[in-house]
C-alpha cells in the first residue's frame, strides 16, 4: 500500500507551511545527499520541500498561541485520514476504555500469528501535537504493515493538560486491557513523544506493580526533554524533520513538563531503572537528531540486561520512516517490528 | 587493568605527533562537549591533544615515504606494547601458522566458558599500519578483558603487499586452525580496517566453501573503502581519531585496493551477500565516522535474516574504545562482545 506522502508530512513537528515555487532550501549545503540510502529516501531529501531553520515561526508563548498552533498543525496532519484507512484497508473505530478517548484500527488482513496479540499504541507529536484523528497515522501503518490490532491512545496534552496527564492515560488504558488479556500479548510502542510515553509508561507500570507488556517498541524515542544528546547538537540542520531543538520542541518539553523536573524518568525516560524491563526494539538513523538518546536508551537497557535491539537507518532524520513512508527503509524497519513481536510475544 | 593512555594513542590513525604546550586544538567549536558521555570520555574529549585537519601531514605518495611514515607509526604504536602485556598479565608468544606471522595472547586468567574457544584477532590501521607488536594492542585487551586466548594474525600490507595478500593470511591461518578445532569455537574479528577484514575474510571462507565461525566481532567496521556513508561526511571533524577522510584514510584504500574494484565485497564488504552469515556483534559512536558504514552492514545483516547487534556509543568517535580504554565505554563494550560469545560459540 503507497501511502500519501502529503499525509506524512503532517507528521512534521514543524507547522510552518512551505509556499509553491518557493526556493529550495538548503539547512546543511556541506553535506551530500547520502548515496548509500535508497533512491526513495534519496529522491526525498533532494525534495527539499522543508523549512530552513530560519524561516521557522517562533514559539507559542502563550496558552491561545499554542491553541491556535496545535489546531493547526493537527487539522493538516488529520485531514487525509479517511484516504489513508481506505488505501490501508483498515478499519477505525473511535471508542473510549475507562474515560479514555482511543481509536481502534484493524487490518483487514490480521496476519494468523498476531491475532491475539495487540499493538498498544502511543502517537507522537512532542506531547502537543496528534490530538484525536491527527495522532493515527503510525497506528493505520502499523496495522496495515504488521496486520495486527492496534489501539490507540488519544491521550490528554497541554497546554490543557500537561504531564502527568499522558502517563496516567497510558496506564488507565492499559490497566483496563489487562482485565481481558495478558501483558504478555501486548506491545506497547509509538514513535518520538510517543516511544518516550512508552519507555516513560513502563516506568509507571513497574512502579505500580502493574505486569509489564511482553515487548516494547521505542522509535525514536523523545527519551530526555533537557537537550543533553550529542547529536542534538551535530545532526541539527541535517535532520530534515527536527531542524533544530530550539524552536519548538525546547518550548513543548517546558509545557509538557510544568514545574516538575525534567529529568523524572517518567518524563525524560532515560534517567530510569530499566531493570526487569520487557524486550525493546529502538529505531533511529544517522540524521536523527535523537540519535544520541535513542543510543543512550539502548545503552541503559544493555546495562540492565535487558534484551534491546537497535536499528539505524542510513540517511533518515528524525522519524523519517514516517515522514517517507513508501520508502524501502520504513518497510524494512515496520519489518524489524514485525519479526521481533513474533519473537517476544505470546 | 589500567592501560596506558599513551599507547592507545598510538592507535590513532593519524602519525602527527603533538608539541607539549601546543596551543589548544578545536576542530568543531559549535559542538559541545557530549555530557551523557561518561566523565572518563568526556575528560578524553576535553583532553585536546589532537591534531587539527589544518596541521595533518600530507599523505604519502611513493613507497618510500609510506614505509617511512608507517615505519614511524608503528613504532610509536608498539613501544609501550611490553608494559601494556605485563599491567594486563597477558603471555605473548610470536610463531608461524602455515608460513603466517601469528601473536598468540594467552591470559593469565581464562575464563572457565572461553578455555575451549579462540579469538581469531585481526588488527586494524587502515590496512597499512599495525605490522608486528604495533597490531596487538586490542589483541590483549580482549584476552584480559574476556579471558578468552587470542590469535592475532600479522597479516601482510602494503605498500609491499596490497590487498588480497591480508584476506589470503587470514584464510590460511584459519583453514589451519580448522584441522585442529571446530568452527563454531571461533569467534573472529576486529576494529576498524581489521573489522572490514574479518567481514571480508567470512565472504572469502564463504566462496571457498569454508565451514565459517561461529560469530564475528566488526567494531566499527571499515567496510567501505569508497567514501560513500554518510557520518563520513557529517561527523567529518567532530570524529577526534579519523578527523577526515581525504588525509590518510583516502590514500590508504587507494594503496591496498590497487588496481582492484573497491566495491569487491573482499575489499568493501558491505558490498557483499550476507547469507548465511555468523552472529555478528557490531560497534560503534554517535561521533564515528564511520557510524554509517557500520548501520548499512548490520542493515545488510538483518536484510539477510543474519542475528546482528549493534550497539552505539555517545559521544565516541572511532575506535574511541581503544584510543580512551579506560572509560566507562570501553569496558562496557567488551562485556558485551564477551556475553554474544557464550550465547553463540559452541
Amino acid at each position: 500500500v503507497k501511502l500519501l506522502a502529503l499525509v506524512s508530512m503532517a507528521i512534521c513537528f514543524v507547522s510552518t507551511s512551505i509556499a509553491a515555487g518557493q526556493e529550495q532550501i538548503e539547512n546543511a549545503p556541506e553535506i551530500p545527499v547520502p548515496a548509500a540510502a535508497s533512491d526513495e529516501l534519496q529522491a526525498a531529501i533532494r525534495d527539499r520541500s522543508w523549512p530552513n531553520i530560519s524561516d521557522l515561526p517562533e514559539p507559542p508563548t502563550n496558552t491561545a498561541e499554542w491553541l491556535a498552533r496545535i489546531e493547526q498543525a493537527d487539522t493538516a496532519r488529520s485531514s487525509n485520514i479517511p484516504s489513508v484507512l481506505e488505501q490501508a484497508n483498515v478499519a477505525l473505530q473511535r471508542s473510549e476504555i475507562a474515560g479514555v478517548n482511543v481509536h481502534r484500527l484493524t487490518p483487514a488482513d490480521i496476519s494468523p500469528e498476531h491475532k491475539d496479540r495487540l499493538f498498544l499504541y502511543l502517537h507522537g507529536g512532542a506531547y502537543v501535537y496528534g490530538n484525536g484523528d491527527a495522532g493515527i497515522f503510525e497506528a493505520i501503518l502499523i496495522a496495515n504493515r504488521i496486520g495486527i490490532p492496534v489501539i490507540s491512545v488519544d491521550y490528554r496534552m497541554p497546554p490543557r493538560h500537561p504531564f502527568p496527564a499522558a502517563v496516567n492515560d497510558a496506564t488507565t488504558v492499559y490497566q483496563e486491557i489487562l482485565k481481558t488479556r495478558s501483558a504478555n500479548s501486548i506491545i506497547i510502542g509509538g514513535t518520538s513523544a510517543g516511544g518516550g510515553l512508552a519507555l516513560a509508561a513502563v516506568h509507571q507500570f513497574r512502579n505500580l506493580d502493574i505486569p509489564l507488556p511482553g515487548a516494547i517498541y521505542a522509535g525514536t524515542p523523545w527519551a530526555d526533554l533537557t537537550k543533553t544528546g550529542d547529536t542534538l547538537y551535530s545532526n541539527e540542520r541535517l535532520d530534515r524533520v527536527l531542524l533544530t531543538y530550539d524552536g519548538g520542541l525546547g518550548a513543548a518539553a517546558r509545557l509538557y513538563a510544568g514545574d516538575h523536573d525534567m529529568r523524572d524518568p517518567l518524563i525524560s525516560p532515560v534517567y530510569g531503572d530499566f531493570r526487569v524491563f520487557p524486550p525493546t526494539i529502538l529505531t533511529t538513523g544517522t540524521r536523527d537528531m535523537f540519535l544520541s538518546d535513542v543510543a543512550r536508551t539502548h545503552r541503559k537497557l544493555r546495562e540492565s540486561d535487558v534484551v534491546a535491539e537497535l536499528h539505524v537507518y542510513e540517511g533518515l532524520s528524525h522519524a523519517g520512516y514516517l515522514v517517507s513512508p513508501d520508502t524501502p527503509e520504513s518497510l524494512s524497519m515496520y519489518r524489524e517490528i514485525d519479526a521481533f513481536i513474533n519473537r517476544f510475544l505470546d
